[in-house]
């Protein structure tokens, strides 16, 4: 059985992304960031997550990217949006974007799968949704593979890692449904900025998980303050 | 002043890119890494290298990339080789590699150069001395800067990021005249892979960096156990 890395925030997306990887045939190899976030919620998540799904191993990298500031996920000063329009969301980066997030989470990951001799690493990140994010673009994703494979011994002792991004098309809607039809543990993921006792519903994460739910016809089973 | 980002290890080879960043008119934002190594000693390095050049600041990462396993710098159980012959290093991918160390260490770099609007990063690789490490050759940095301008706000905005490796083509005898020719604080420096009060004289390390001042012509200004 091949080994994945997976990366697992918690969220909706790399649940469905690590289900995947599961039902793809794969021993899974958790990976999850503790990374400066405002809250813990979504950490929890992705040890229930982990469990749930069998991962063989699940790592929490500490890593404190909110030292260097400058985004509204880890820097206390800028504000976290909600109830922006949709037609706001997309066309400017948004302030939700952590420098560099991608590249250093899936640096770790490199430096995982190296050790444990993984072939696949899996991310669950979306090109259409978060479109204002440049690490989320397949160019992006198709460099740091490149770059990946001159970077390791088992890159150039002719092992490639293959970087998996199996949710980059598709919508929100689509995650759900792949979720669903891959038996993803859904009711344990948590998506909502804010970190309460239930999901905002207010958040752009909220509103775009809500929406893929709606558009996917079936109800989410995370519980919400505005419902 | 165009800022930098200068990856400082402490070490003799970081030092000398740095003093080159600064005399090539850049304002430093030194970056270091406890990622794990068995002792601190290059960290204190590091920071009176930092302080000697004038950055404008530094700072050090905390990065537990020991708990992945699978190296002697940061692996208890892997014995750091000491005493080897010459012509047996670079033959191999030696057991001092940190599996995919200058792609976290350089992620993390990128992150703290977007915050900052750096321009430009050095690291002070070098292909020759340690041809062994994959992540040590033109051809991966040059994937990793096409990957870096793929993935951040600023490289999308028009903003390249340069990555300089001012070293990766020297001797280490020229680093070391690169070193006194930029006035580089060289009696700061700490390279040995031991963490003792004086340098072994015996490990890898200190092995390149003695040939490197004699055939520089030069004494080495640190002490050694073995002199």
């Amino acid at each position: 059985m091949a080994r994945a890395v997976v990366l697992l925030s918690g969220g909706l997306d790399s649940t469905v992304s690590a289900a995947i990887a599961r039902d793809e045939g794969h021993e899974l190899y958790a990976l999850s960031f503790d990374y400066g976030q405002r809250h813990k919620r979504e950490l929890e998540s992705a040890s229930r997550v982990a469990k749930a799904l069998r991962a063989r191993d699940h790592k929490v990298f500490s890593l404190n990217l909110a030292q260097f500031g400058g985004s509204a996920l880890t820097d206390e000063s800028i504000g976290v949006p909600t109830g922006r329009e949709e037609s706001q969301m997309g066309a400017d980066i948004p302030v939700t974007y952590v420098p560099a997030r991608n590249t250093v989470f899936l640096s770790v990951a490199l430096a995982y799968a190296e050790v444990q001799e993984a072939q696949f690493i899996y991310i669950g990140a979306n090109a259409l949704d978060y479109s204002g994010y440049p690490d989320c673009r397949p160019e992006y994703f198709a460099a740091f593979e490149r770059m990946a494979n001159l970077a390791t011994k088992r890159g150039v002792e002719g092992h490639p890692i293959h970087l998996k991004t199996p949710l980059l098309h598709m919508t929100k809607a689509d995650i759900v449904r792949a979720g669903l039809r891959h038996k993803a543990p859904l009711e344990l993921t948590w998506s909502c900025y804010q970190g309460g006792a239930v999901a905002c519903g207010a958040c752009d994460s909220c509103l775009l998980r809500l929406k893929g739910f709606k558009e996917a016809g079936v109800t989410d089973p995370v519980p919400y303050a505005t419902n």
